[in-house]
């Protein structure tokens, strides 16, 4: 490893967490943040490293963002852009499909036209199991054909295409990491952190989209971070695209919801709206393959409950009351 | 087939063909396009309908086309948008991913807003070939997974992502129509148009990109029009994804480039520029199924071969001396 890191989206929930582990690893961090999701706070530990720079800006500013890297770029080489930057409100692009085309979509076309432009040789990806789609099979990298169910996923999965279409053209290396829930400290959206704020607005009573059977794979975003350093250190494709999930189980909507009232609010009683899916573009469940992950030497230790057990203490108490 | 039909693209190659064809139906067509790459005497034969409406707009300028469209939906309600504007030029979009960004990307982005803004249930997506890749195996539907190699190919696979949202979301049916190369009269760029124009302006040589030994699938433009409106009528699934392409061989660049010169300039020598690869991008060959095509009960009679020396001679008299 040598060389800076330009990573996007770096106040965010993962970006943030991602940021601490590269500058611990030695790495000159340069990180940019329109702090839509992102908060200045996340930063704090970041801050403190010498080889870290931070710009708030919108990546869809693009001459802003290119003088940025430029001026990085000059001073220590840009090895990998990291990006991060995105939508993380699922739910919230449902109603409006422009939040994810700019956020989630043009985010990931101008973070590549910064690496053309600059000539930065590795592109790192954050992708989602939403381009999987609804799918009743196992979902494995090399299945298809997927048609995403939410403008989440079918923008993530527009910028998967845009990044190969690079790859062909300029980028001489490229990761494509396929996330599944990810829980963890630092959350800003995601059932766990819905349902801390919820209790504590109102203690005595929960109320849960759906009819809380939704069941899904949970990631620690410490495994997630773990899981990436890995892969972007040791993969050796020129296009490395994986699955990255718990080895063990899934999690329901209602494990969730009930460990986070034994945690937060033990008196509380849960309403549930009814339904399989908590709300338009939501796949109910789903299971993941991480089959290539594994095959990579590297492999999650935490289990589905595990990990959100421990992200609902994570989330409660940097909410308190 | 009842309620009028919304034709993006309308005076390109292909979309004038299918208003003449959607016209001769019976249907009300309302054309836009913004003659960027379409041309208006594309149109001579649908504008002596009484049902056919044309406006010169861009598809991007989003207000205009809202306008447009919910002034056409009053008088006759829309019942399927039939979306063809794209950049059709792929090569030229290989240097400037702006360009299929807005042309192959926004256009779609924003004609699926027009469908969930003024409620029109179907949607029929012009795709292609180049979502596939560079690929070893035979091209089917159902397989995966795509990695595009030129921004035409990101760009519509993109689109085709965003469909699907838009199904889930508020479309009530979806077809996507998964073009191979596509020739006959009113072509506007391609293999068969640059050698004829080549030719005409210098009748002795003629250059071709790549060593000739590049080999697709080429389908003539009316048989692309018969397979569209045959699953367009027949096909009941919410969403209909095709391959359409000729059922019989694939066509080298040599044999264009020899049986162009054939046609238009007997005396022309052939130079070849060298390599596999016409351009970056540029898929080399690929071989593509339509069995599902077959299964619906049509499929082409042309060879490709046969579609392609028809096209030469429609072309080459288009393009007279």
């Amino acid at each position: 490893m040598s060389g800076a890191c330009l990573l996007t989206g770096a106040a965010g929930f993962i970006g943030s967490h991602l940021a601490d582990r590269l500058l611990a690893m030695g790495l000159t961090v340069a990180g940019v943040d329109n702090l839509s999701l992102g908060k200045s706070s996340h930063l704090a530990t970041a801050m403190q490293a010498r080889t870290f720079k931070f710009q708030e800006l919108d990546v869809n500013d693009y001459p802003k963002f290119l003088d940025f890297a430029a001026e990085v770029h000059r001073q220590t080489p840009i090895q990998t852009i990291w990006h991060l930057a995105a939508n993380s409100d699922i739910q919230a692009g449902g109603s409006n499909p422009d939040i994810d085309l700019c956020s989630t979509f043009l985010t990931s076309f101008h973070s590549l036209k910064v690496a053309q432009q600059l000539g930065i040789p590795e592109f790192v990806l954050a992708s989602t199991s939403a381009v999987y789609g609804a799918q009743d099979r196992e979902l494995t990298e090399d299945g298809g054909p997927w048609f995403p169910i939410s403008n989440y996923g079918a923008m993530k999965l527009a910028s998967e295409a845009a990044l190969s279409s690079a790859l062909e053209r300029f980028l001489q290396r490229a990761w494509i990491f396929r996330f599944p829930n990810v829980v963890g400290s630092r959350a800003t959206h995601g059932a766990i952190f819905d349902f801390v704020r919820k209790l504590r607005r109102t203690p005595h009573e929960l109320e849960v989209l759906g009819n809380g059977s939704q069941e899904k794979p949970y990631l620690h975003v410490s495994e997630l971070i773990e899981g990436m350093i890995h892969l972007w250190t040791s993969s050796r494709e020129r296009l490395n695209y994986y699955n990255i999930a718990p080895d063990r189980g899934a999690t329901t909507v209602r494990h969730i919801a009930e460990e986070t009232i034994r945690v937060v609010s033990p008196q509380a009683s849960i309403r549930y709206t009814g339904g399989d899916r908590g709300w338009v573009g939501d796949v109910p469940r789903f299971r993941y393959s991480i089959d290539k992950l594994k095959a990579s030497g590297w492999c999650p230790s935490l289990s589905s409950d595990e990990a959100v057990d421990r992200a609902i203490r994570e989330v409660a108490a940097e909410n308190p009351v």
